[in-house]
C-alpha cells in the first residue's frame, strides 16, 4: 500500500486527495496547507487523516511514500526537491516548475534517488486525448498539418502567474503528447490589462519541422468557456471540443489535394474533400483517477510515467520561450 | 430607377444580381462574365436581361448607372477604375483592391467624378454586427479590452489570393466598424501547406492604443465552420457566433475589477464577476439586401456609404501589413 | 419544355416559383394570387411572366402543362380537381386535401386523366431524410422500435387549420416514407389556447404492428424552433436534428439486449450498449429543387412520383384520425 | 449534530453519503447495503464509518437521528415505516412509494411521530428550477399555458419499475413545484419493447384547469440524453435545457395576442411576438448539497421541507394514474 500525502489543499488539492483516497493500492494519509480553514474542510471530509499547516512535517514523515504537490507554482520546485531528497515519489501539479533549470534539476534528482517524478498534465489521462493520440499514431490523419487550440474563460486570475503559465500548459502538454515532436521556433503576443507583466490574454504560434504549425489562444477574459482544439491532417481532421458532454472527439474524413487542372488559369489548384464524420466512444473514467492509478503503478513497478519529468521540462521550455518572445515584441524565439 | 449591372457571375455575383433585381428603386439590366456556362445560368434566371462575356460592353453602355464588381481580386482595381472613369457608381466586392495605392486612387477618382464608391463589406449590414456597433457605441461594454475572431472552414482555396486576403477582410472590416479606430501595430504568422507564398492558415494580432488587442484566426483547412467573435469590455462582453441560427449575439454582464485585498499575499487581486446574459432580437433581413438598398440610396441622395472607399482602404492597409509581417518572420509592423 | 404555373404566391409559392424557374426542362410561365400586392412582388422578380388574380385563367390556358398549388388548404381540392380536369399535371402543397374522400377523388382523377398528381411533402426530398431511408432500408438499425418527432416553434398561426394540419404533415410524411408501413391505431391530445377548435399544441401517438410506436409533438407556441426526430432500432439509432447546419443525421451504434443473468433477482435483465457515432455526409441540394426536378421528370417519363397521391392520402387519413381522437377525449382510433 | 445513516449504497446512495458527510450540522455515521462489494467501496471512502449488510441494525441504533433511503422502490415504504416507527427522520429517494396508500400512511406516521418526512425530489433544489419557480411566481410569464418536458436517454433499465416510475417523477415533481396546482385529468401511452408490462418509452399528457396542458416524454431507449423543458406563458416563455453547462434557463420575451383584423377573412387572428432573450445567472451549488442541508435544517428547526410527504404523494398519485391509463388503452383518468 503506497502511502500518499497531498501538499496544498486549495483549488486542485481536494481533487488529488479524493482520487488518492480511492486509488487501488494507495492510502491517503496526510494533507498539508498553510490555511487553517482549508484544513478544516479536509478534516470534515477525511476525519481519520493527519492534517498540518507545515508541509515539512510531511517531508520528514518516513511513513509517507509519496507526495502530490498542489501549491502555487513558485513553491513547486522547492517542495519537490525536498520530497525527492527525503526519498519520496513526487507528483507535481502543472507546470512542473518556474524555469527549465529547475525542471532539469528535479529530473536529475529523481534519477539519482530512483524515485518517480511525475507531472500532473491531467488532460493526457482523459479518454479524449488518449483517443486522439491513438488516431494520430495509427496514421489516420495522414501527415499532420496543424494543431490549433483555444482555451478561454472568465478568470480565475492567478496572483503569481500570467495566463500563459496558468492555461497554456494544458494545450502544450496535449500538443507534446499527440505530436510527439518538438517545435523549432515560437512567437507569442498578448496583453496585460490589469497588472503590468501579467498577461491575461495570450497567443502562441509554434513552428515544427515539415511545415507543421501550432497555435494556442488562452484568455482569462472571455465571458464563455471555450475548449476547442483542431488537429488537421492531409487525410482526416479532428475536432476536440471538451465542452461537449459526450461527443468530445469528432473525426472528419476531410482533406485536401493538389490537382493539375488544365482549365484553370493557374494550372494547379487545391481541391478539398468533405466526407463522413465519426465520433468514437470514449473512456469516461475521470482523468485524475486514471492518473492517480498510473502514479501508484509507476511507483510499484518502478516505471517511467507517461508524463514524466522530461515531459514537464519540454512544457516549461516552451512556456519560457513564450515569455521571452512576449517580452521582446513577439520576436521569433528559436528552440 | 437606378440601372445596375453585375460584373462577374461566379460564386458571389448571383447574390448581388438577385438583390439588385429586387431592390426598390433599382433595376438589374446586365450581367457579364467571361465564362459562357455562367452566363447561361444568368439567362435562365433572368430571361429579359442583357448578358455578355465582355465587361467593357457594360462599361461603355451609357444606359447603365452603376456596376457591382464580383470578379477575382486582381481585376477589382482595373474594372472599378474604368467604371468610375465612365461615370458610373461602383460597388466592389471585398477587399477593395490588391494594394493601398490602388484603393487610394479609386477613392480620389470617385471624389473627382462625384460618384459613389462602396465596398461590399457584407457583414457590416447584418443585424448582428449593427447591433454590436449599437451596444459598443452606447458604452455598454465599458472600456473595450479585446476583439478576438475565429473564422475557419474547409476551402474554398482561392487561386489568386491567400487566406488572409480571402477571409480576414470580414473580420478586419467588422473590427474597423465596431471599434472605430485604427491599430498602431500588427504581426502575423501562418503556414502555406500547399503552394509556397499562399498561406492557408494565418493568425493576425493587432495592437491599438490603450491596451486594446485584437486577434484574427483564419483558415481554409478546418473540418468545421467556426465563426466566433468575442468582444470584451471592462463591464460587459459580447459573444457573436454567426453559426447560431437565431441567437447570434449574446451580451454577458461579466467584468473584471481590481480589488485591494489585505488577506492575499499580493495586496491587490483581480476579481471577476459573472452575471446574467441577454440575447437581443436581431433584424434578420438579408445583409446583402440592406447593402444593395443602401448603395441605391447613396446614389440617389448623393451620400457617402457606411462602407465607403476609405473603409475599404483601411482594410487593405491592414491586409498589406499582415502580408509584410508574415514575409518577415512575423516582425511587428507599425501602421 | 414543361410549362409550369404557380397558383398561390403567399409564403410558400415564391419558393415553388423560384425552383421551377430554374429547373431543367421546365419553364415558369404564370403566377396567380388573389392579392395584388403579392402579384407586384412576383412581377418585380419575374418581369417576363403572366400574372393574374384569377387562377381560373391559368386553368383554362391550354399552353400551361402543369400547376403547382400553394393556396390555403381549403382550396387545394377544388383547384387540383379543376387542373386535373383541364388535363394539367398537378403538384399540391401539403397536406393534399382536407378529407380523405377528396384525396381519393383526386387520385382517381389523376389516374383517369393519366396526369401526374404529386404532393409537396418537401422533407422527403432532403438529403437528410433520403439518407435515413437508405440506412433503415439497409437494415442497419435492426428492428425499428420507435419514431419520435418534435416540431415546435413560435407561430405562424394559420387562420384556417390547426397545428396538426399545419405541422404534423411533415412528420407523418417522413414517418410514412421511412417506416414504409401504416399505423394500426392512433390517439391524439392537445390544447386550443386562443380559438376553440383550433389546437395550437398537439401530441399524436401511433401504434404500428410489432410493437413499433410513433409519437409526434407539434406546437406553434414554443419560443424556440426544435426539429428533432429520433428513430430507434434494436441495433442502431438515428438522431435527426434539422437545426444542425451540417451534421443533421447522427447514427449511434447503440442498442439493447436481453440478458439472462443469474446474479440478479429478476433472472433476466435488459442491458444497453453505447458505441461510436457517425454522421454521414448529406446531399445539400435544396429539397425543393430536387422535388421540382422530380415532378418534371415524372411528367416527361410518365412516372409515379415518390410522393404521389397515395402518399398524400395516407397522410390525410392520419390527420383525420388525429382530429377524431382529439375531439373525443383522446380515444384510441383504429385505422 | 444530526447523525445520519444512508440505507442503500448502489447508484444514488454514494451521492447522499458524500453530501451528508459534508453538510453543516450533520455527521454521516453509518451505511447499509445488502451487497458486500458495495460496502467495501463505502469503507474505502469512509474508513471511520459503520457499515452493515442489514439495514435493521441502523433502524434500531438509537444513536442515529435520521436515515436517507436509496434502495429499490419496492423497499421504500417498508424501510421508511420502520425508520419513522423507530423515531427517526426520513429522507426517501423519489418516488416516495409504490402506491398512494403507502405514501398517505407514511405522511400520517411522520405527523404522529413528529418526525421529518422528506422526498428526494432532487431537481427542486437546483438553481435552475428554483429560478424558474421565482420567475413564474413573479408573474413574469403571464398566464401559464403549457409545460412540456422531454427526458430521454439510453438505459439504465431498472429491474423493478418501468420508465414512468423511474424518470417521470423528475418532471412531475418539477411541474408540481412550478405550477403549484394539480392536474384534473391524465392520459398516458407507451411501449414495452423488452419485458411485457415494463414500458421503456412513455408519454403522459395532463390537463389542468384553465386550459393549461402538460406533457412528459420519457424514454430509456434514446441514443442521446435530452433534458428539455419548455414552460410557456401568455407573455414570456422559458426554455430549460439541463444539458447546457451554464445557460440552463433562457427566458424569451415571446408571446401571442389575439388581434381583430378587418383585412383577414377570419376577422380575428392570432399574432405572435418574438423579442429578446435573457439567461439569468444561476446558483451552481450542487442540488443534493442544498437538499441535504435543507433536510438537516428542517430537523433542527422542526420545519416542513419543501418536498415533504405531501409533495411525494402528489407525484405518486400522478404516476399511479399514468399506470392506470396505460393499462387501459390510454383512457383519460380523472384525478
Amino acid at each position: 500500500m503506497v502511502k500518499v500525502a497531498v501538499i496544498g489543499y486549495g483549488y486542485w488539492g481536494p481533487n488529488l486527495a479524493r482520487n488518492f483516497n480511492e486509488a487501488d493500492g494507495a492510502k491517503l494519509v496526510a494533507i498539508s496547507d498553510p490555511k487553517e480553514n482549508r484544513l478544516k474542510l479536509a478534516e470534515k471530509r477525511y476525519p481519520s487523516l493527519n492534517v498540518t499547516t507545515n508541509h515539512k512535517e510531511i517531508i520528514k514523515d518516513s511513513n509517507i511514500d509519496a507526495v502530490a504537490i498542489a501549491t502555487p507554482l513558485s513553491m513547486h520546485y522547492q517542495i519537490a526537491k525536498e520530497a525527492l531528497g527525503a526519498g519520496k515519489h513526487v507528483l507535481v501539479e502543472k507546470p512542473l516548475s518556474s524555469t527549465s533549470e529547475e525542471a532539469q534539476e528535479l529530473i536529475e534528482l529523481s534519477e539519482s534517488s530512483r524515485k518517480v517524478l511525475m507531472v500532473d498534465h491531467t488532460f493526457i489521462y482523459t479518454g479524449a486525448v488518449r483517443k486522439i493520440k491513438e488516431i494520430v499514431e495509427a496514421g489516420e490523419l495522414g501527415k499532420v498539418l496543424y494543431f490549433d487550440s483555444m482555451r478561454v474563460n472568465m478568470g480565475l486570475f492567478q496572483p503569481d502567474v500570467n495566463v500563459i503559465w496558468d492555461l497554456a500548459p494544458h494545450d502544450i502538454s496535449i500538443m507534446d503528447y499527440i505530436l510527439g515532436k518538438k517545435p523549432e521556433a515560437l512567437l507569442a503576443a498578448g496583453s496585460a490589462h490589469f497588472r503590468p507583466g501579467f498577461e491575461n490574454i495570450a497567443y502562441l504560434t509554434m513552428y515544427y519541422p515539415d511545415n507543421l504549425i501550432a497555435h494556442v489562444n488562452v484568455s482569462w477574459l472571455a465571458p464563455v468557456k471555450v475548449r476547442l482544439t483542431l488537429v488537421g491532417g492531409s487525410r482526416k481532421m479532428i475536432v476536440y471540443d471538451d465542452n461537449e458532454p459526450s461527443e468530445k472527439i469528432k473525426v472528419y474524413d476531410s482533406g485536401v489535394e493538389i490537382i493539375e487542372d488544365k482549365e484553370t488559369l493557374y494550372k494547379i489548384s487545391v481541391q478539398y474533400r468533405t466526407g463522413d464524420m465519426y465520433a468514437p466512444r470514449l473512456d469516461t473514467t475521470e482523468a485524475l483517477k486514471v492518473e492517480a492509478q498510473h502514479f501508484i503503478e509507476c511507483i510499484k513497478e518502478n516505471r517511467k510515467p507517461v508524463t514524466d519529468g522530461k515531459a514537464g521540462l519540454r512544457t516549461v521550455r516552451i512556456l519560457e520561450a513564450a515569455q521571452e518572445s512576449i517580452r521582446n515584441d513577439s520576436k521569433l524565439v528559436k528552440l
